[in-house]
């Protein structure tokens, strides 16, 4: 749904379905990618986990125009605007924790959500087990924690005003293991496991760019506990911060590697 | 065309097509992750550098039916396989280093085959002014020079009796840059420009799978200039060295990570 590194635990207001669009192209790439490898000619029943507007959905509708498709999305928000994006699919607002299905699913799609979740080892088995032999698990995670404009953010939020306030965002952390942990969580339960890990290199617009394209998903739980006059002096920090780190090319451009962590698997 | 991250300068035996298709499905995947991203629908005239077998072109001819497709190699044991392969294709013995087309091409595929050149500053333009305004080049390089499956093999090569016969060979470097110099270069002669980096995870038979994987690719030039008794004794110690830096699974699998570059420019 999202590209947000760190737990979503704490409360912050709603996701904003037009910030987190401004880049729907570039975070359509890993969604495609994603889709491209799994293995199902025409799966009966598709579930969207972590749908948020309806993009990823609209993928697989495109890809199988005979399936029923639910997505699932705990942002109000996200899920009006996938309706209306979708009318022939179902959304339902839904956790992943505590997601079981109804229906016996031929493909559990799970494109940038399953990063929220913790105790990969139990949950990554558990959805192998909603799927038929022959069912897909679909996985893509940004794998972030080692990226700079994410250690920036947490250098930001310790050092200003807001410190106490944001230190539960700063120690939350993110939850995604190696690929070789998922390969031996998932290995006994699979007839046929594709790992990858894919850094897209993505040219953005200065440092103002690699702010907009946070802004919509990693920064909201820095933002969301400031006052507007705060935002706009930790936004100027992050912006001051970024371009000493992401050496802007001769045109201007900043080159943001954006890791993700992909996974397939047959049962 | 194929995986080896030494410059293949020194002389050594010609390749062998059968060790080498012995991981095709795996190999595959990353001539198709490039293909895909291709824009064009229906070039006229498309080269294939570096086709070796023939895989790749045959994944050109899958998407592209009308297409006049040409590869080049320097291989004459790869070019024969490539012309049983695909009798509706043209293949023509030439190297990269001094490629100039005689046809407009509105597709330069390089699948696994720019690593062995020098001077990427200079041909990745020369090959871009080959193009007319929408043609595409497309390239995809192994970038294995942090890996330590590729340190392993100049450990070996300098700690032996062979030590002075593979010095050229380990002083020898992997010739591939940073995404963001493939960027500097390119964007001025470009309409649109795609980079990423892909790490396959490919799960291999022990040590001994690791070994038949780069036998028929990067352990080329080290076991050239050896003796058959000598090349098993290299063989023995790498296999004793992968299994100390690679960690068998508990099924006995080793997860071997192989990273890969990939740039698409339309001019």
């Amino acid at each position: 749904m999202n590209d947000m590194a760190v737990s979503p635990r704490h409360p912050h207001s709603d996701w904003n379905p037009a910030l987190y669009l401004k880049f729907e192209g570039e975070r359509a790439r890993a969604a495609r990618d994603l889709l491209a490898e799994v293995p199902l000619s025409a799966p009966a029943f598709a579930y969207d986990l972590g749908c948020g507007p309806g993009n990823s959905t609209e993928l697989l509708r495109r890809r199988y125009p005979d399936a029923e498709l639910l997505g699932l999305d705990t942002s109000e928000a996200m899920l009006a605007h996938a309706r209306e994006r979708l009318p022939d699919a179902h959304f339902q607002r839904e956790g992943v924790d505590d997601f079981r299905p109804d229906h016996t699913p031929d493909l559990i799609f799970a494109n940038s959500v399953l990063q929220f979740t913790e105790a990969h080892e139990a949950l990554f088995p558990r959805l192998m087990s909603y799927l038929p032999q022959g069912g897909c698990l679909a996985v893509q995670m940004p794998d972030t924690a080692r990226e700079a404009a994410h250690a920036l953010m947490r250098m930001i939020a310790v050092d200003g005003p807001w410190r106490e306030r944001l230190m539960p965002v700063v120690k939350s952390r993110a939850v995604i293991a190696d690929a070789q942990d998922y390969y031996d969580w998932l290995r006994p339960h699979c007839a046929r496991l594709e790992l990858w890990r894919t850094t897209y290199v993505h040219p953005l617009d200065g440092a103002q760019g690699v702010v907009d394209w946070f802004a919509g998903s990693a920064l909201r739980p820095f933002l969301g506990p400031l006052s507007e006059k705060e935002r706009e002096s930790f936004l100027a920090s992050y912006r001051r911060e970024i371009i000493k780190e992401y050496v802007p090319r001769p045109d201007g451009v900043i080159l943001l590697p954006y890791p993700r962590l992909f996974i397939v698997a047959v049962r």
